[in-house]
């Protein structure tokens, strides 16, 4: 079902919290502890923010599994970042192939998946068919989960819409996912839907743990609000905040064994990041129709 | 631009043709020498047929250069065959993939090509939209290549034709480069498009060196026909027939130096090996209007 | 802790043993069922004989998990041994690169272990210097397991042994372990060495399930003699002994669930199969000095 | 014979001088231009220092080739430097393996070579023998590019001597030039090496253009001074030296068209890069005995 981590917040090494953690997202790749299909062994894929060179992020992927690659582990002890995406995967809808490694990215907007869009083969070709000829062409992979993010970009367009407003932002999100329900009843495809979702522009974020059928369990989504995360003592950690939040973690698992740190996201609940870390939770009613 | 060899006949070692010869599609991979384009280094791939299991081709496809690859070289000492496609990339459409790697299949079918649809990105979206359902699906790759094979495939349903007749596939080639330039025409496209392409279904096989601007210079395309392709004193030879050819090369560029064991196919045309190795060049006048 | 398998015996096609049974060597990369290890991500390999070319294997390895290798499923489907090796690695010592996949080769001999020598790094320096020039310069890689191959190499050299008669390979087997040891406890280095080892020249095979401290436990290891090895009704059976065996595998796990097929090696046995398919199994007393 | 890239100086993005200039080391890697041997496709490496974090250099290897790896071309866009190397290889000794591509790294210091030792599988195993036991097992590779790294660092070890001086470091390289060429005389191996070496700690920098035959010609070896490297108008340019060097590169092909940029280091001298970007050649006369 993959795994993810989403970070936001001041200049944080790679390293401390994808390597390092008891639980970090390289031991998640192995042996996830939060699901039943604990291995996420279809390679890996890295996303990174340089807003000190530009506002497109870096892009590491590789369908090498991500317990084993000496590259990782050495890039991400060299490279401090302000927000980042990582994710591991376990393969359902399309092949292992570097192209359908997660993050995926266009231009300056990082997208990642966990979960699986079950009726997502009959409605392919419609999602295909609703693409502007340029979104069309980004398009490399055979995954549910590039598809939707393509439909993402194209209802952005379609409502003058922005990540750089985060009402904006999440209206759009609102909007996707209803456009998806919609294609999927139209063509009377299976409903069932797990939509884990993390979007970025490197500066507002959205993490959302949806599913379409309210009786169904989403995948398991953490978040961790601190003053900053700090691996010492061989162990990672999350500082309180002080005045206010320096870092925020949103995470498919618990990355460390200090429980009190970590909150669960509420199914069919979305988290919305700011740019100044304000960090607030809303229920995705709009969506359940 | 990319290289390719087909062999058809008695069982012969791969190794013998793709590794052994002075210019073999590994060399050629290299340092090929009847091109400009003289690196092949994008990823190889290999497709032969096991009758005596099933009509379905093996296939072995990799990212990696065929040059290095000892997996490559280690196979082909292993396996004999009586009909295999081999092909070295060099890619200009489609990024550096395995989905985008030569031979592609389908069912029983294989297909390679060397060359370039210049306005395929003009025409991409009108050929998928052609496709039936599963044939659309089964489209894993960005290239012009696969889309034409898609092509080919979606011709012979909607005409009833069939490989196991040479008439029949033969007409299916010549009906889907006419459906090609038709589509380039109707939606504005840059109209050249170099197809040397092979197209078997293991006992029937078709390769066109073929160029819709007849002033444009067609990739080199050879063949040579004999009593057998054997590899002895250091150097690959092809026997001369006896009373009927028991072996069948085409390929891109002359794999020995033995110029008067090759002929070059005429451009615009296209060779036809029928299960008993009569082998036809015809003029493919038909497409040319 | 890797996971293997060995088949000699009729001709077989390779996915009716690696791929198809319901705990095939595939599912076992994923999710190995005898060992708390389940994870044998970290690459695999294949060698098979065609005595009808030659007498060396094909050798076919990737770092890549089995499990995800879309070659590997496409070349089991075309390929027919009458004996052949395959294993998936978890790692222990070595790095994740090609050349500590197993199973080795060194001429005609394969070679894959399933296990550990833990005082390896104190005596691995003291094994190469043994080692002949051209022995040495064969090693290529990290891996205990390499390392105890070559020794064996050595050690048949030395003593004018051959695998050629079963009491010389079996003997050269006991007399590589009991240089082993002699080596560990010279150097002072952990005794302790899990040595689950198969060993062929593609005619006569042997299968040790050897650990050197008889109060540890050895890994789990199974063999099945019978009159030939089918997959039909959706799954795998081994067919009984009619007048003489037909087939033997021999497996870190069994392959299928029908237990009375299956037999469990003794701890410190060694199965000896012959060419016509005799097999012994043999108490390794020798070695327990 | 492979082709590297040395830079030292201001900060500067690797893309920059890696990726863009008219003759960037991707370029180099399918079409070098100063040697008969074009093709560089056997891998690649990249290793770079980010002293803000810490001493050690990061490395990306890959066995992919440079000009179709696109984590390359995104990783080299986000990294900023004051010191990398980058290295594209053409295998000779050792085969294609992650494990064999240049830059190796012992601790913090940096190391690669393009050239050839010819009788270096003769001397192998004594250069092995030699070493220390931490220095033989951080080997993993064939080449005799890192045996002879290997051999500086045990060469440093042995003498006292250090990378933190540059007479100190300087000597070091010339000690272990001259206990290779007696190795090679000892054991009657060829004595013809080839040696275009660069050595950093990060802080200083060697780079030498050696070969032990004088009447052999060395690979090319370029260097440019200047104020610093800058992309601009479609092409990168060294500016000019203001007051004192604020860049520094060493590069065995020009990578700019700009030829007064650009010095070819005399055959069988040494340039000698301190901290403070003071750059001396050296003639490696002891060398020379």
């Amino acid at each position: 079902m993959c795994r993810f981590i989403v970070y936001t917040g001041h200049p944080v090494l790679l390293h401390d919290i994808l390597v390092k953690p008891t639980n970090s997202l390289v031991c998640q790749s192995m042996h996830a502890r939060e699901t039943d299909q604990t291995l996420n062994g279809d390679g890996f894929g890295l996303g990174w923010y340089e807003h000190s060179i530009d506002n497109s992020p870096g892009l590491f992927r590789s369908t090498q599994p991500a317990w084993n690659n000496l590259n990782l582990v050495s890039l991400t002890g060299k490279i401090k970042s302000t927000s980042f995406f990582a994710h591991v995967r376990a393969a359902s809808q399309g092949g292992v192939a570097n192209d359908n490694c997660h993050p995926f990215m266009f231009k300056n907007i990082l997208f990642m998946h966990n979960g699986t869009i079950y009726g997502f083969q009959k409605i392919k070709r419609q999602i295909r068919r609703i693409l502007d000829d340029d979104i069309y062409d980004w398009v490399k992979g055979q995954t549910d989960s590039e598809h939707f993010f393509a439909l993402f970009i194209q209802t952005l367009r379609e409502n003058n819409l922005t990540t750089k407003n985060m009402d904006s932002f999440y209206n759009n999100l609102v909007l996707t996912i209803n456009r998806l329900r919609a294609l999927l009843k139209e063509h009377n495809a299976e409903a069932l839907a797990y939509l884990n979702i993390a979007i970025t522009d490197g500066e507002r974020t959205l993490v959302c743990r949806y599913v379409t059928d309210p009786k169904a369990e989403a995948s398991t989504l953490h978040y961790a609000v601190g003053d900053k995360f700090v691996y010492e003592h061989a162990a990672g950690h999350m500082y309180p905040v002080k005045d206010k939040p320096g870092a925020v973690l949103v995470s498919s698992e618990k990355l460390t064994d200090y429980n009190f740190e970590w909150h669960m996201v509420t199914q069919n609940y979305c988290i919305l990041i700011e740019e100044d870390l304000t960090t607030t939770l809303k229920e995705m009613d709009n969506c359940i129709n």
